[in-house]
């Protein structure tokens, strides 16, 4: 049954297998009877072995009158994988640790899910060369190579699809290249990092502190012991540069997005926001003005009943806007191995629902190269840490002043310790740029016992 | 500047056309280089006009290096197209009040937007059976006669598509053919009719009189002069079986599927469903279960604070589970000129993506017929308008208890006359026809003023 309160704190992924004998098989678009396709896996971790599972489980439902099926799990690539073996796994799946075996085989497609730069590149690299199509859900190769590796795809008559490594389970890419690709964006804008709203959402619901979130994350698994990818944005600007790539059709390199960690969070930045009827994410957002692209990952404040406010755990939202049909949200599972597997399947009987690779040539990919700005215009929050003392609030004012900066609101809650006192300053709108200098000013005053936390105040 | 807060009561879709000199063009997929596809647009009203602005003014955008368009629109029909012509639709399109003059061209894809099933049936099955491929966002055709023609598309080696068929910009057709492909879907539920949302989110707000409501619709040209298709649920029934058919692989006649009306709720049943920390929203649902498609739609109780009971003015809202990917939810503009406009031509861009019309042979659709049910098993909102005297509940628990019914509350909210009072009775969960005789008879005792206003509380 589905439940109307998916979007709430108590939201888990109900695995609701109810045997559907009803539930016939393929998707309603017309498909190619020529044959199944071959398929191989490489890399049989969490997300390859739900992979598998898809594949095996849904052989049976997925054949047409002659028995053939659309897809067929013909090998499997790992190391060790005599570890890896599983009893539901078929006998015709031929388990090897040896790559070159998959790239000499007469396997159609390959899913790399090894992750990493390397070996990862060089294996896809090899694979579209030998004129297999791949689909991967590697964020960070398509992030960085994403581009080159559509073009090696393009130039060998083959695929390259990898609508897994951006939100997992949430059908955005696809979305993008189908969907919405009638339209023209100007703008995305999401929640793309699982590891961080789990800690800032779990920060928010119980006021613990910042190291006690990212524990309990570590514990469930949601964050790896060295979480600095996901923490410090890493993570989440290679996905904003692939939604860049597939919806505004930009090379973006995720080195030239501007990341702002979270680890500056705390508890009562969660009370101030609120008396501003925010609350706090790591928002991940691009926008397209004439040939600059203005982008920033970072924690940032957003009103506490908007979408983004709203979304929960480790679940992810992803707002795209057209100039043609306006805004739209999806919002799902950003992670986990299910969500995952599915976007890695639905992107196999996508290739497997075209024509035989290497049967047509195909128009050249075109990509713009703009300008990377983090210059966005925005009203900020400014969070001090200071020793109390007389004058405080003049010196600062003096400062912003100095550098034509407008105070919109000043807060000080009471019940802290005056010697080291959190208060906040928000500012009207003006340029990060303008900004930057007053901050630095700040910091450097002796009475500030941190660095002013600056962030974004997005309505 | 992406909004935050497009979710909220203010929403509006801005169209913030920027000259966008970066936004070069073609989606990232490969794309067929051979020649562009002809385009014929039959009928020119208000979707029709934004679908040909589109296509004109992408033109320039979407030449390849040999000054190749992808889509290039070659016909526009129309009864009286003298008095429709515009000043953009350049020279080289033909204007035509005669279908077998599109027919009979080389035109690839026809676009079929005269909506209604006559002639549009006979029209999409002549331009199949011509070989030429259909784009259409014709629901009522779809819900119809969807697999039928599809069958015949396949047979005769071409693309029908209508992802602008349900939730206009919405992007979940889409999203169904290609990135959810790989789950086993189970339920989908949605906020279908724009209207409807408009309407109950109206009341809501302000506490208007429904009829009021209405008249607000249709001043703003939400509603129609007979609105009888979107308020009693024809139109949300007739989408509710299209994405069926998408995401479950079912063919359901939309006669089959049990539609409610929304004309008697009145601006206390919102008082009432606040109580119970709900609001009103026109639901569309269906969950499969073994071989039974459980479908409703109509008005239902759903959590003020869950993202159905969040959805304002006409918006619409689509959730998908699945067995693998867990619960996907889609939000955006579900309706108006241009957002469907982008369906339409995204499905456009879909088919002139893919190898030439009748390359290749395709596999058969294969559909099941489920049997469909609307016996729900749920908690229920029981209201009652009566003539208010001694022994009325007694007599209703009386019933109620008869049946093997049982109450969770009795709300009784002071300040309604004694001559026509609310109230309402919640009760415990139960099925449908469970419930059923006992309304008739309660609405039967000489004190019920109306018939008993019953709706599930959806969770």
């Amino acid at each position: 049954m589905i439940k109307m309160s998916f979007f709430s704190r108590e939201h888990t992924l109900h695995k609701s297998p109810p045997k559907q004998a009803v539930d016939a098989n393929p998707a309603v678009s017309p498909r190619d009877h020529a044959r199944a396709r071959r398929v191989a896996l490489v890399g049989f971790g969490t997300v390859g072995r739900a992979v598998a599972k898809i594949l095996c489980e849904r052989k049976d439902k997925d054949e047409d009158k002659d028995g053939d099926s659309l897809l067929r799990l013909t090998h499997i690539c790992n190391r060790n994988f005599e570890r890896k073996k599983q009893p539901w796994v078929p006998n015709t799946v031929i388990w090897t640790d040896d790559f070159r075996a998959v790239l000499n085989s007469d396997a159609d497609i390959i899913i790399e899910l090894i992750g990493g730069l390397t070996p990862a590149e060089e294996l896809v690299r090899s694979a579209l060369n030998a004129g297999k199509s791949v689909v991967t859900a590697n964020k960070q190769l398509i992030a960085r190579h994403g581009p080159d590796l559509l073009q090696l795809a393009s130039a060998n008559g083959c695929r390259l699809e990898f609508g897994a490594s951006v939100a997992g389970g949430v059908p955005v890419l696809p979305a993008l290249r189908t969907g919405l690709s009638g339209d023209r964006l100007h703008g995305i804008a999401g929640i793309l990092n699982g590891t961080c709203n789990y800690i800032l959402s779990r920060i928010e619901t119980d006021r613990i502190p910042f190291s006690e979130a990212l524990e309990e994350a570590q514990a469930r698994g949601y964050a790896e012991a060295d979480a600095s990818e996901d923490l410090d944005g890493g993570d989440a600007r290679a996905k904003l540069s692939i939604l860049a790539l597939a919806g505004l059709q930009l090379r973006v390199s995720p080195a030239d997005i501007r990341a702002r960690t979270i680890r500056a969070i705390e508890a009562f930045d969660f009370d101030y926001s609120a008396e501003l009827g925010c609350t706090i994410r790591q928002i991940s957002r691009a926008d397209l003005k004439q040939t600059t692209l203005f982008a920033d990952v970072g924690p940032s404040l957003v009103p506490a009943s908007s979408p983004f406010g709203r979304v929960q755990k480790n679940l992810n939202l992803v707002l795209t806007s057209g100039e043609y049909g306006g805004d739209v949200a999806f919002l799902g599972a950003g992670a986990g191995g299910d969500p995952t597997a599915v976007a890695v399947v639905s992107d196999l009987m996508f290739i497997a629902e075209s024509p035989l690779a290497g049967a047509r040539p195909h128009r050249p990919l075109q990509l713009a190269s703009p300008a990377i700005s983090c210059d966005f215009e925005t009203p900020w929050y400014l969070r001090f840490v200071v020793k109390d003392q007389p004058g405080i609030i003049a010196r600062l004012a003096a400062i912003l002043s100095a550098h034509q900066l407008n105070i919109d609101a000043i807060l000080q809650k009471p019940g802290f310790e005056k010697s080291a006192l959190p208060f906040v300053i928000t500012l009207e709108p003006c340029r990060d740029a303008q900004l930057h200098p007053a901050l630095q000013e700040m910091s450097a005053l002796p009475f500030a016992l941190k660095p002013c936390l600056c962030l974004p105040i997005l309505r």
